[in-house]
């Protein structure tokens, strides 16, 4: 252990002087020294020479890292010279000195490299404590307890870390913790806090004779010797295995090495004219231009986190109880105020500022940007682009795209009284009080009679559309984000909470028990109000208060922005034409996927699909059909509407036909009867059509290869929609998606099909709109064999979520079992159903796009998965050249935001 | 139109004779001439200048027939006294004369390209005809009823083709058929067979009155007319819109032309010095070397085939009934001894020939590779290796590797009684007669004491394996062929018939009824006898008598052969010791998949099973699991000594966990009672498990993701069987396979588990076998990442099952319903879990095996799934590079032999 550091002939020659000072008037270094003051040291200078008062210091370089190694742990020539000149800058701008009883200078010291290695390297704080500067300590604190806790705190960190006594093996207990818990024990007493400043002062005592058993050295006395050991342990800790592995893992060189940040440390809490405290820039919640932030009077930073007592208000007539900062010592505020004007024009951004108020000098110890609402993310930036700190680019670059969801939905309260009952996953975003109903029908009669409710099932099925439409919210027992619920809760913009297991449900009896956090079984009972949280998944008893959405004035400007920056364009995905206008609100450039197996289960129609179903032969069916017809047409004359001026993808029926059925005895009745036929038979017709793996059946286009005439019917519907529109003046641009092609005969039969009825309506209604006819990419084979699909579609849409689950195979449905253990042990990086997994799905997008424009260069394809509205998988969208993507209305401006960053990202 | 070859200035300068001979002495052409003499002229020359007695003709060039285009559609410069010269060669051959009434000579005229374009030009038969050769043709035949239904046969024939009548639209009647049927009504008959000779006679003058009235010219009467009209119809079929399309569907150019073939006819129905017949050259059931066919006197080559009079058989001694050939016509039979002795030498091969004797006089009309059943294929090509006629590679390269099927299983006697209630799929070749049973534990008990049972299900399930175990054969009412009942049979090379769909089975009244072909409703109930014909599908009511299968002693030459040309390894797909060495028996070398969960079902463990996996937590499956570690030990031993000196792959577990519970209220409660649990409470648990898409679900390595502790287990059996056999001197190589693996951390994870289990298995033990760590690419995500998972794999082996399944989107248990109509619908060309699907799934494996050997350019890759079995499927993974194929036992001997024919063929 080198104690001072001996002026050895300098094997090494230094290109740079050892040692950059901060703080004070002198600043050595600025934040382009990175590489050789490290990431820390950098900016501490940088700060310093904003003027900014951060506590005074020096840095020792990472060249003098690399020379201690070549020197054999050894020091360069000239470094002890260096440091303690730098010291005694440091004892100039603090007034304190160190090793001085009557009023020591502390020292942290701190390693800092090139790049964040967050807890591989050691520290050491509160360096220059001894028996004489402890006591000197405790007399300017008036608090003896503070300072002989700093000191054992001390002792212990510097015993571990300079001086190596650890625990014996990795199951033995750590020497000192030992020797606190035996303290403990012996005072009676249960929490560190609990004990006094003699026993911690005792404490000391026997640290200093473990450390002297143990290793058969003293304990330094000498504030310089403590000094020298603590540089030398920090440069060491370099090389220490736990750095040295996390170096490999992200391939960072040995040669960079490690600086070492030597910083007075600063006290608020020596007396009444001490204090601490944190500062926003902006206010964080709203994002309006004024200081928002708190300070404790005498006190350290820890007691304004641990909200033992109340901090007040900063600035006169911020709102703040007690007595402001403002008033009490207007001099370091007006400091303060300064120093949060130029820190925020420095990084250009609101920050979040840790300052500490030390006999009336004003040190900043942290700054950093804020973490705000998605309010205030849109308006900070818009407001900073109008006061020229950033430019648009920057200012789209900096949101997270995720909280403009806050802004389009309502939220609860955040000072709100609440109970939580239970937690599920947060499947679409919002928050919801209602009465509880446990069935769609029950919440569509309650509804009616104007009450707000919230459907609360074991899970739902596509019968459950309807009564959830006229919920508040949805909560579910099963299923994950991909749920039914949750895919269609979030189309609709209806909060949900789905997959939340926790919950008993029991229709029977019409309630649901879950036992809460707090150990209590709670029973909910039809009519019984809860309040269900969109986002964060919980699920609180009773009302919990409302706070409306609305969107802030600053938002127009930045979509519009974004939308002059993206090159994707952004789709919705609608069913109903209400859907379709609230996206078009949204800014929604169209329809990428309409699905139409929603329309087939109103309740006006949904028994004559069922007979379509369940006719004997072809006949039969078109008679069914003949009777869906006009309804169709009028869903799709709706929605092209709505949607006039845009294209509209209309996806012809794609689920299993089973999926219609009812599985109720007095439903089969109804069906059996208007097909005139027996319950029995009707019964088996059901149990013919059921399938072991729904997802690989008879679906998709395979319907229209066996039941020719749905297709040529909904083709159809569309077509005359399509003319009536036209024929009225209004521009309609359908483009009619064959779903879940694998093969190019497929399409190509389709195409002919389609063409053939299309062309027949045009030539009977004499007008002739623009349609278009493609297909969805969801199987890999399509993605495989897209060269030779091209041929026979005039556009790709990829279906990623049924491209997810074939390349994967994985059921959505089903993956809840294992998933997440695969996404919390890192077995993958996200849920692929939520953010495209590139590697995999994304190397057949690649491939799916590559060769589909391979046969025709200009192919339209778009994307209309769930992950259309998922920011990162955006950016891979945007990357392999897609022409837009499609997703749920309330997911458009996020969409937007995305593409524009995509873009923006993509020039540099 | 032409009557006479113009002899306008050739304005074509032809490099060859216009004309070549054929039939007789003199023979201008052979077989190398293909593209000026067309493929059938070619071939007519080929056989000619073999001395083979082919009715004499001759071929008009493709040269005269680019120039008869480059003409404007007239003859080139000296065709006419060439196509006279021929003629009159050709009445010399026969000793007839065209045109002449006493003796007429009656020509074909045909089209013939270097390529065959079936049915795409026009033919002209009986050319030659009229009112007076007609009568001759009846004076010599003794017929009138026949000469004068050729005569009508040529008007009509001629009158469409040279003259033009046809139909006026495509729905209009044909003038010709509208006379015929007139005649018919007028006459009081129905069939054309009813006609008399007069009624023809009438028709003919009829005909060549609606030629008059519809085209204002007459029928040609003349010979010579009769025959240029033919020959200029015949090359202007050369541009008919018909062959056009053809050939730019083909990318044949118009440059090649047609040759017209110009032929005598010859009749053997002209007197009892006539006859005509089929001989093989070899015998085609058994191959045999010796002629096999038979003849009818006085009669033409369809009387042969409509088998009203029954034909005699050849040669002397030869043991058909009646008089022979050889005794009648003793100088005729010897000349086709000949020819059929020079036509085998020729071509190699044995030939199925078509002979006509007129007037004594032998006439070859064709000959062509015959068909011959599997044993006669084997023995045939060995003896034709043996006679030095072909060499091996040849014979390789002629077998039909499927049909080696018939040798491998018993059969049905062809000439036994049989009656057809029910035709499902052949699902698993072979040949069953039993008693009816409907249960797996019926099939036991009837089989332990002595029964021959045929077990019947409307599907079977992994609880059926014992009973389809003992049973003759299986027959099912659903599912495909690659269904649980058909992979599993196939697999025990138990004979299957599957989805037999017309079969109404009542488990509970013990019995199945259906509708047979004959309309009447059978119903069998359990003990009655069936017999089913797993090639044919095909399920008889009562008793069908068997041969006996055994090999031809040819076989094991031929398969030596075999090995040696093959390139890719053969290995097993084998679940117990008795597979693995009936396999090993077929030349298996090695198990390319070893399943561990059929092991699962024994009797003696399945209640371990399920308590395994109902248990509440670790320490309960653990429990579970060490009761079955012994057994699953003494399983691998069995395997792998069974399999010494080769590798065994086995794969851990892969099925999703409920595919064991039982479903049925007794066994639950066994389960439950075994768990100490309420029965309640298990129903939950199974409840629970249920999936939505098992295929796509928590299943393969997501299950050792979820609880380690089963591959751990299954690990250390693997490892302790391998250490115990090790240790006894006995040579092992086992081969760990994960089973679905999409994502490298998950093998990486596994890797790592199961070294540490094997490497602490081989440091208890003291012995280190060598044992490999390896995974199933079956998900196209593996695809797609195989350089990565290759890292962490010593071998990979394609699950084409699963990977067919998820790349197109396809579950197989739920294909039945829509599968074949895409396969009989052209949309698919083969069912893809038959022959692997090339461009789709074949494009995945590519992609794998090129990103797999990138990483690691050894790496052993193989295959697994039933595509193994298939020939065209194995020429396939040859393509690609694989170093093995598994397959079921019984298709090992298939396997090698496509293996050989894919290497043969790859050196062209």
């Amino acid at each position: 252990m080198t104690t001072t550091a001996p002026d050895t002939p300098a094997a090494v020659a230094l290109e740079a002087p050892p040692v950059f000072r901060f703080g004070g008037s002198a600043t050595d270094g600025d934040a382009s020294m990175r590489n050789l003051l490290g990431g820390k040291g950098a900016g501490l200078a940088e700060m310093s020479s904003l003027g900014i008062p951060v506590p005074p210091g020096f840095t020792i370089t990472t060249e003098v890292c690399n020379a201690y190694y070549a020197l054999d742990r050894t020091y360069p020539d000239g470094l002890d010279a260096s440091v303690r000149a730098a010291v005694a800058a440091t004892e100039d701008v603090t007034g304190t000195r160190f090793g001085d009883p009557a009023n020591p200078l502390l020292l942290s010291v701190r390693s800092g490299a090139r790049v964040s290695m967050p807890g591989m390297m050691d520290t050491v704080l509160n360096l220059g404590l001894n028996d004489e500067t402890a006591e000197g300590l405790a007399r300017r604190s008036g608090s003896p307890r503070f300072a002989y806790d700093s000191y054992r705190r001390f002792v212990q960190m510097y015993g571990d870390v300079v001086l190596g006594l650890r625990p014996e093996s990795d199951t033995a207990a750590d020497p000192f913790e030992a020797l606190l818990e035996a303290k403990k024990e012996s005072r009676g007493v249960e929490l560190d806090t609990q004990l006094d400043a003699e026993a911690l002062r005792e404490l000391v005592g026997e640290f200093k004779d473990a450390i002297r058993s143990g290793l058969g050295v003293e304990f330094p006395e000498d504030p310089w010797e403590q000094l020298w050991g603590a540089i030398g342990a920090v440069f060491s800790s370099w090389e220490n295995p736990r750095a040295a592995v996390y170096r490999e893992m992200y391939g960072y060189p040995a040669s960079w090495g490690t600086a070492v940040n030597v910083q007075a440390m600063v006290f608020g809490n020596l007396g009444e004219d001490c204090a601490t405290g944190v500062v926003f820039t902006r206010d964080p919640a709203t994002g309006e231009r004024r200081l928002s932030g708190e300070y404790l009077l005498n006190a350290q930073g820890e007691d304004v986190v641990a909200g033992i007592r109340t901090p007040d208000g900063l600035s006169i007539g911020d709102g703040a109880a007690g007595t402001s900062l403002e008033e009490i010592m207007p001099d370091a505020h007006r400091e303060l105020v300064e120093a949060c004007d130029r820190l925020e024009q420095h990084f250009g951004d609101m920050q979040d500022i840790e300052f500490t108020i030390q006999q009336h000098r004003l040190w900043v110890l942290q700054t950093r940007s804020g973490k705000r609402t998605g309010r205030a993310m849109v308006k900070i930036a818009a407001d900073l682009v109008g006061e020229g700190v950033i430019d648009e680019r920057e200012a789209l670059l900096r949101q997270e795209p995720e909280k403009l969801d806050e802004l389009l939905h309502p939220n609860f309260d955040p000072d709100a009284d609440r109970r939580v009952i239970a937690t599920g996953l947060g499947a679409s975003p919002g928050a919801a009080v209602g009465r509880v109903v446990f069935s769609a029908g029950e919440a569509e009669e309650w509804a009616a009679r104007g009450e707000q409710v919230v459907l609360v099932r074991v899970e739902t099925s596509p019968e459950d559309v309807a009564g959830m439409q006229v919920a508040e919210g949805v909560l579910t027992a099963r299923g994950g984000m991909t749920s039914h619920a949750a895919v269609v809760a979030r189309g609709m913009g209806t909060c949900c909470v789905a997959g939340c297991g926790a919950l008993q449900v029991d229709y029977d009896a019409g309630l649901f028990s879950v036992e809460a956090p707090d150990g209590e079984t709670v029973t909910v009972r039809t009519g019984d109000t809860i309040s269900i949280d969109g986002s964060t998944g919980e699920v609180f008893l009773g009302a919990v208060e409302l706070t409306e959405g609305g969107l802030p004035e600053e938002y127009a400007r930045l979509m519009a922005w974004a939308d002059a920056a993206r090159r994707l364009n952004v789709r919705t995905n609608a069913d109903t034409p209400e859907d379709a206008a609230r996206a078009r609100a949204f800014g929604a450039e169209g329809i990428g996927l309409c699905r139409t197996e929603h329309m087939f289960f109103g309740e006006d129609r949904i028994l004559a699909v069922r007979q379509m179903i369940l006719a004997a032969d072809e006949a039969g069916r078109r008679e069914a059909l003949a009777l869906i017809l006009p309804m169709q047409r009028s869903d799709f004359e709706g929605i092209l509407r709505a949607m006039a001026g845009y294209p509209v993808t209309i996806r012809l029926l794609d689920p299993p036909l089973h999926e219609f059925l009812p599985q109720g005895e007095a439903e089969l009745a109804d069906v059996a009867a208007a097909l005139g036929v027996t319950l029995e038979e009707t019964k088996r017709r059901v149990e013919q059509l059921h399938e072991f793996n729904p997802m690989l059946g008879h679906r998709g286009v395979r319907l229209a290869i066996t039941f020719p005439e749905i297709y040529e019917i909904q083709t159809r519907a569309i077509m005359e929609a399509a003319c009536s529109l036209a024929a009225e003046g209004v521009e309609v641009e359908p483009e009619i998606m064959i779903p879940l092609v694998g093969a190019e005969s497929e399409l190509e039969r389709l195409r002919a099909q389609t063409t053939a009825v299309a062309e027949q309506v045009i030539e009977e209604r004499g007008v002739r709109p623009p349609y278009q006819i493609g297909t969805m990419i969801e199987l890999p084979r399509a993605c495989v064999v897209a060269d030779r699909i091209a041929h026979h579609a005039d556009f790709f849409s990829f279906g990623t979520n049924d491209l997810t689950q074939t390349t994967f195979g994985l059921s959505r449905d089903d993956a809840g079992r294992f998933l997440p253990d695969y996404v919390s042990q890192g077995l993958l990086p996200r849920n692929p159903f939520v953010e495209v997994d590139a590697d995999g799905v994304g190397g057949l997008v690649r491939m799916g796009v590559e060769r589909g424009r391979s046969t025709k260069p200009a192919l339209k394809i778009g994307v209309c998965g769930e992950h259309g509205g998922d920011p990162a998988s955006v950016e891979f969208f945007h990357g392999v050249g897609l022409n837009y993507v499609s997703c749920s209305p309330y997911r458009v401006p996020i969409a937007r935001l995305a593409a524009a960053q995509a873009a923006l990202r993509g020039e540099v």
